[in-house]
């Protein structure tokens, strides 16, 4: 945690400052109704000034639930299970929350209307400290409603998706651009993108980026998945079915399980991975290092963005400085499945 | 859930057969203190006899939190995001608590005496409606904790460890004599076995079918693992660089993610798979179908599995029967990475 109460500060020269009793600062912190806008505005103000936020235990007797922290998963159960970038992420989330014995509410919901009641009602129930938000979309209701609940959030999401909420992001399109230069600048001249769901913001982040970085080269095409393994087979069998001038000779994958599918489909279909075509993974799960050959991959440490994520939570949650926090941008590990075109 | 209670029988028939007020009733069924336990008995035989149970809705309106469920696992969270069995097993979880509008609270805990003290706290605090209980040991000291607390769980292991509680389990014996006869069936006559987590109750019992079942052939070896694919690896790579007599020409694994690694291993020594060595995987991941060649496994559905453990956590919640479950026994599922010995 980064903000800790400076010592000789109290809730009582808040509630001076602001000219208002102990408890309506309580209300205000606790996203408690009662008060007026401007009285709130006030409260905070004096808080910023003086340096003073709630402490945990603070919290936690105002009874609010500080230990639970919530994450609500618009995924289908079964393509959330094949999906190693979750639960790396999860078991970094998880990580922090048990240095602050606290713990993760997760659900799973069908659309974004449920996900925004279920957060609705997790906060107003005082089952959740504050929550982490993935996922967005363009135009995104959830920002909305933080603001019209005052629930402490992490958005997981580039900011031009996330609105002015607190937010930990990963260079996504700088990534996918290095990503295909590289391919370029081993003579690969007809590149494709097997792409993650399309309604995501951050692919059409990376559809964006991959067009303008892929648009001078004889040949570019993305497919878009719904990031399983069956998905990015199914992917690249298509795309390498095509007569030679009309396949790609490299192919990066949104993740690291289609591409690993990917692999297999060159197998049976009697291609030699990197000779015949190369293939580029993300995300960069163990899986990449256990395949033969291993898989080169646009690299980062998804468990400690988890982390990152957890911590900054807890920092907005006890009043700490929110802002746009971006993680290291991807990088890439060159291994066995790439290679200059033959 | 299979328990609704019978229309016409109310809280208020139950409390008359007892001889007590329908308040003592409402604290007998949600586990509160102030009732003797000859009272508390009267209360549930009176329940028993009338088929009465208490609804999702009455508990709710009683406190008790039924739209939450518990799971504390006690695993490092690196090695825990790279098992593709707990992603699996929790997306099934997910998958019926979607459907009852019902959330997980997670939590990863350093060790045991941590987990009771967090199930005591989550049920005291009304944060649960129940919890799903993992990774059993000997003499496990949540069998007593539940008991003390009445609080409703469901336990996933094998009736041996998990004394009376309710009950999902796999027969983990079975499977491994099965594993070990295909093999032997196949000619291979020098075995190993490179197992999970030596403290764990259903590790044991693995590891105690494997010495019966192979005890007759000609070399049998096992290794304790982590569950990891590094350790995985380590142990195919110590396994296969014995010579020729002492060298396994078969190994079956506790899990695929060792068994991918194990494949990776092989290539790397320049060992044909199945030619030289056959691997036979565990739990059959969709990793299973993604490697080349593909890995044989002990097949079951873990997504199923998880999904049937959070419909009989429903069904002792709302006080339906409880009793042990056994879920279909893995079975084999040939596949590229097993062959007769060359």
């Amino acid at each position: 945690m980064t903000a800790t109460p400076t010592p000789r500060v109290t809730i009582k020269d808040v509630a001076a400052r602001a000219g208002v009793s102990k408890s309506a600062v309580s209300l205000a912190f606790n996203h408690k109704p009662g008060l007026s806008e401007a009285t709130r505005d006030r409260i905070f103000l004096a808080a910023r000034e003086l340096g003073w936020s709630p402490s945990l235990t603070a919290r936690t007797l105002a009874g609010s639930r500080v230990d639970v922290v919530g994450l609500a998963v618009c995924r289908p159960a079964r393509v959330l299970g094949l999906e190693p970038w979750y639960m790396d992420f999860v078991s970094g989330v998880e990580s922090v929350l048990a240095e602050h014995s606290s713990s993760l509410l997760l659900r799973l919901v069908r659309n974004m209307d449920e996900e925004v009641g279920v957060q609705e009602s997790w906060w107003r129930g005082r089952q959740i400290g504050g929550s982490i938000l993935v996922d967005f979309r363009a135009d995104d209701p959830r920002v909305g409603l933080v603001e019209r609940l005052g629930l402490p959030v992490v958005a997981v999401g580039h900011p031009s998706l996330t609105g002015g909420l607190t937010s930990v992001w990963t260079d996504d399109a700088t990534a996918v651009t290095e990503a295909v230069r590289y391919l370029a600048a081993l003579g690969h001249r007809r590149i494709a993108r097997v792409g993650g769901a399309a309604a995501l913001g951050h692919t059409a982040i990376r559809t964006a980026a991959f067009d303008e970085a892929a648009g001078a080269l004889a040949g570019a095409w993305q497919v878009a998945t719904d990031f399983s393994g069956d998905a990015g087979a199914r992917a690249t069998r298509s795309l390498l079915t095509a007569s030679a001038p009309d396949r790609p000779t490299a192919i990066v994958y949104d993740n690291d399980i289609m591409a690993v599918a990917g692999l297999s489909v060159a197998a049976e279909m009697g291609l030699r991975v990197p000779d015949d075509v190369s293939l580029l993974a993300w995300d960069d799960s163990q899986l990449c290092r256990l395949t033969h050959p291993t898989l080169s991959a646009m690299s980062h440490d998804v468990h400690g963005f988890g982390a990152e994520v957890a911590r900054t939570l807890f920092s907005v949650i006890t009043g700490g400085e929110g802002g746009s926090h971006p993680v290291p941008t991807p990088v890439l590990t060159p291994r066995g499945s790439t290679a200059p075109p033959r």
